[in-house]
C-alpha cells in the first residue's frame, strides 16, 4: 500500500520507514506543488490532522502526518506544539535546545521531568480520519549528550535509562519512543482497514 | 513605616513607591551584602515568598517582594515565572519580547489572550507571611508599541483598551495593572497590621 507522509523532514521519513516496514512511504517532496500547511493548532492532535488532511487532498493518497514535541512539566507542557519553533526559528534544533536549557537553568533536578509526545493522524481519500497518541516520559538534563536522533533528543533521558535518546540506537529508540508507539498503533489500524 | 522591597529593578521600585505612597520603601541596593535569591519556585507565589523571606532575614525590616510575569493562554500560562529569563538571559526585555513574538508567529489573533499576573508577598521580622495575587487580562499583539513600562508591556493590550500597557501613563497603568492590584491590597493589609 502506498502512503504519503506529510513531512519534508528526511529524518522523520527514515524513522517512519523503519517503523512501518510493510508500506510504501513517500514524502512531501514527491508531491508536486504541495502547499505548506500552517500548523496553527494548539494541540498535537489538531496539527497532525491539519497536515494529514492537506496531504490526502493534494495527493489523492492515504496520508499520515504526525505532530510531536517535548512537553516539559515545569513549563506547563511547553514547548509542546511549539517544539520545532521554540526559538522563533522553525527547525533550528540547536537554537531550540539551547533556549530550553537556558530557560530551565534555575530549575532543580527534581522538577525536570517531561515527556516526548506524538500525535499521529491518518486521513483517507474518503475523508475517514484517525488520530492516535504516544508518549515517552523522562528527564531533561543540563548538557547535550549523543549524536543520534534529532530535536531535543540529546537532552532527554528516558525513564529507566542512563543514556539520552540521542545515545540510543535507532532500533532501541523506536522500541520505546513516542513516535514508535503512535506509528505502530497506526500501522495496526492501517492493516485492519478494508481493502479498496 | 520603613519597608524593604526585595528588588534591584529601579523601575519596579519606582512603580511601588507610586502605589504605596505612605511607606518609606528601600530597595536591595540599600542592604549591604544581600545574597541573591535563586528564583527556583514554579509559581509566582513561591518565588515572591522566597525573595521576601530572604529580604526580611537579611535586613530585619518588613519585606515586600513580588514575582510577576505574563501568562499566555496558548502557551499554557508560560512564560509565567520564566518571564524575565524567557530568552535564557535574565532581564533582557527585548530578547524576551522578540522570542515570544517569534513563538506566537503562527498563532491566530483569536488565540492570543493572556494576562499579566503578580504575586506580592509580605514577610515580617516575626515570621508572619502574606501573599496576594493580581491579574490584568489582555491580548498579545504582533508588533511592539509604546515606550513606557517594561518587560512585555509594548506587546500587551489590556482588555477594554486600544493601546498597549507601554502606551498608558504610569498612573493609568497602576490603576489597572496586576502589580497595582496586588500592591494596593498589600498596602491595605499593612495599614491594618497591629503597630509594634
Amino acid at each position: 500500500m502506498r502512503l504519503l507522509l506529510a513531512s519534508r523532514n528526511a529524518k522523520k521519513i527514515t524513522e517512519l520507514r523503519r517503523i512501518m516496514t510493510d508500506l510504501d512511504i513517500v514524502g512531501l517532496d514527491d508531491v508536486p506543488a504541495f502547499p505548506e500547511t500552517v500548523e496553527s493548532g494548539l494541540t498535537f492532535e489538531e496539527n497532525a490532522l491539519l497536515k494529514a488532511r492537506d496531504g490526502a487532498r493534494a495527493s489523492g493518497l492515504p496520508c499520515v502526518a504526525d505532530d510531536s514535541g517535548l512537553a516539559v512539566d515545569a513549563l506547563n507542557g511547553m514547548p509542546g506544539v511549539f517544539s520545532a519553533r521554540w526559538s522563533g526559528r522553525h527547525g533550528d534544533d540547536l537554537a531550540n535546545l539551547q533556549l530550553l536549557l537556558g530557560q530551565l537553568g534555575d530549575v532543580p533536578d527534581e522538577y525536570r521531568a517531561g515527556g516526548f509526545v506524538c500525535a499521529a493522524a491518518l486521513v483517507l481519500p474518503s475523508g475517514e480520519e484517525h488520530v492516535v497518541l504516544g508518549e515517552m516520559r523522562g528527564t531533561i538534563i543540563r548538557e547535550p549528550r549523543g549524536t543520534g536522533g534529532f530535536g531535543y533528543d540529546p537532552i532527554f533521558v528516558p525513564d529507566g535509562y542512563d543514556v539520552t535518546s540521542a545515545e540510543l540506537t535507532p532500533a532501541a529508540k523506536d522500541a520505546i519512543s513516542h513516535r514508535g508507539q503512535a506509528f505502530r498503533e497506526l500501522a495496526t489500524l492501517i492493516a485492519d482497514l478494508p481493502q479498496t
